[in-house]
This record gives structure tokens, sequence and C-alpha cells, in this order.
């Protein structure tokens, strides 16, 4: 196409690595609604944290000055058959290995503080096309077993329950838990 | 006291609400620490829900305009004794009784499908230098017997769980969980 010497061209780029962030978390999002919706669990992402810095209470209570927080927790909790539930997502761009920098150790202190507490604690983790439920439990079990600074994809294919995705719930992650975790959830049914 | 006159006295109130608000908040975030610091519960408060219009990419990521958001759920939750565990806390300034106007209809919806669910749900009310912990089963009760726009304070005193303050914990709303839910929490350990 000839564009016309004085009109300057706008481009967009096709690889945009935020908006795929998102996809997996709209995704997610679409299936907790869906659960919400038809009663079979009640899982909500948790606000962003934010520090307020200022506020001006003479216009609405606007926020006019605050910071992004980094969080100390996982970011979806909530009960699905009478279990606390707690998760992560976590797109990878890298087709061979995870990098473990995207896991914080505040995280995995907190993880490890929900399982010891009787709590289901997974990552959800986008990575070659796929959609993995990855045991908080199996990530300990790496951890604690490798001095690798990032996790194989063959780990997950391995150790990983693959999620489907179902153009009526999202990513339906409820089937995973129910796969990944049958004794637990069998108990208490 | 005698101020000379070209100095401008500064008065500040006694009574300040918003601080009498932050003394609960407080008192329940004391009792999370001690709990999460020996290892007893994992309970969080949710952070508040932000709406960001504008984001200053040049200055750190600084939040240049936003709005606070009416929470949907209630503002805290975590897990004890393998139980999910969700609780809002409300301070209460009128003696004689607890004005439903300070619960939304959504947070009524979304603790009712908790119970469901198989959580542990409830208010903790601050009344005339008292804290009680009033059961969601008790709180929907309410509401499904009565026409009234209030609570009154006798309800809490024969319903509510008297919780305590301790020095070294805060408010100590384990031990109320631990009576309000006898046969829950027995059942589970």
């Amino acid at each position: 196409m000839k564009y016309p010497s004085n009109i300057k061209k706008s481009y967009t780029s096709t690889i945009n690595y935020k908006n795929r962030g998102m996809d997996l978390e709209a995704l997610i999002t679409d299936a907790c609604k869906y659960y919400l919706d038809h009663d079979l669990a009640v899982i909500y992402k948790k606000p962003t944290p934010i520090g307020v810095v200022s506020v001006d209470y003479a216009h609405n209570a606007m926020i006019t000055k605050a910071f992004f927080k980094e969080p100390s927790t996982l970011d979806y909790n909530g009960i699905y058959k009478g279990k606390y539930i707690e998760f992560d997502a976590k797109e990878c761009h890298n087709k061979t290995s995870f990098p473990l920098t995207n896991i914080h150790d505040h995280q995995i202190s907190h993880l490890t503080k929900i399982i010891n507490h009787g709590g289901i604690c997974f990552l959800i983790i986008s990575m070659n096309n796929n959609y993995y439920l990855f045991k908080g439990e199996d990530l300990l079990e790496f951890l604690n077993n490798n001095s690798r600074k990032s996790i194989p994809f063959e780990y997950f294919e391995t150790k990983g329950y693959k999620l489907d995705y179902n153009y009526n719930i999202g990513l339906d992650y409820l089937k995973g838990i129910d796969n990944a975790y049958k004794e637990l959830i069998l108990n208490e049914n």
C-alpha cells in the first residue's frame, strides 16, 4: 500500500507480550465467573496491592498519587468443595524452560504455609500453547532437589496436569483440581 | 494558657471516628501477624480494590489518577485448621443497635455462597467497648426473620461470641472461631 508522503504511518506491533499476559488472565477470569454463576466454586482474583500516597477528597476521593506494590501472596484464592484454594497464573514465553525468577521467594514461602495448613495451592503455567496445573508440592520438590535456575518444559509435561480450554467456561481449571487432588477432594465429598 | 494574638491556635479534635475505625482493623492486623509468625493460621486482609485510570510510566509507573472501588467480598480471608475462613470487621458507634446499611447486599450474597460451599464466614463487630464474632449463619437467620433495619445490641450479646483482647496477640479471633465453630473445627482435627 502506498501512503501519501505527508501522512505519518502508525505501526502496531503484532507481538504484544503485555496482551499475551492478559490472555491467560482473561481465560481464568472467564472460568471464575462461570464457576461463580453456576455455583461450582467461589474464587476471585485478589485486587492488586496499591500504596496510596495522596487523595483529593475535594474531588470524590480521587487518588492523585499511588504506586503498585509487590504482592506477597498468590493472585487468586477462594473455596471449592469445602477446600481452601490458592493459585497464581504465569505466562512463560521461553519454549524450553520456565525461569524461576518468575516466582518470588515470599510467594514460595506463602505457598509452603498454605500446603502445611491443608490448603490446595498451585500454579497455572501457560507454555508452548498449553496450559498446565502445576501442584505446589511438585514445585517444592523440584526446588529441594535441583540447583537449576529454571524448570525444564519436560517437567511440566510429566508432572503437570494439562488444562482444557472450553468455549463456555474459559480455562477449566476445576477439572484440573479434581484430577490433581483426587484423594483430597474425594475425602471431602 | 494565653496565646499571643498573632499566633493562630490549632485545634485537634479528640473525637476521631476515622481512627476509631482503624483501631479494630489494627487489632485484627496484629492478630493476623501473630498467627502467621506462630504458624497458627494464614489469614490476610485483601488489598483495597482500586480502579486505576492513568499511570505515568516515565516516573516509575506512578499512578496519577485512580479511584477506590466498592469491595464485593469481605475484607479478610485465608486458611485455619484446613478450613476456608472469610470475615469482615465492622465498627458500630451506635450503642443500641447495628444499622444493616453497614452490610452491602453483595456482601450478604457472597457470605451466603461461602457458607454453602463449606467455608467459615462471619463478622467481627465492635460495639459498646466489646468485640463480637457474629456468625454468618446467625446474620442470615436474623435477616430472614426480621424486617428491622438494624440488629439490636442484645442480639449480639445472645448470639455473638465475645472476643478477648490479648496484649501479645491483638484481638484473639481464632479462639472465637474455635468457640463458635466447635463441631466444624473438631471434625477436621
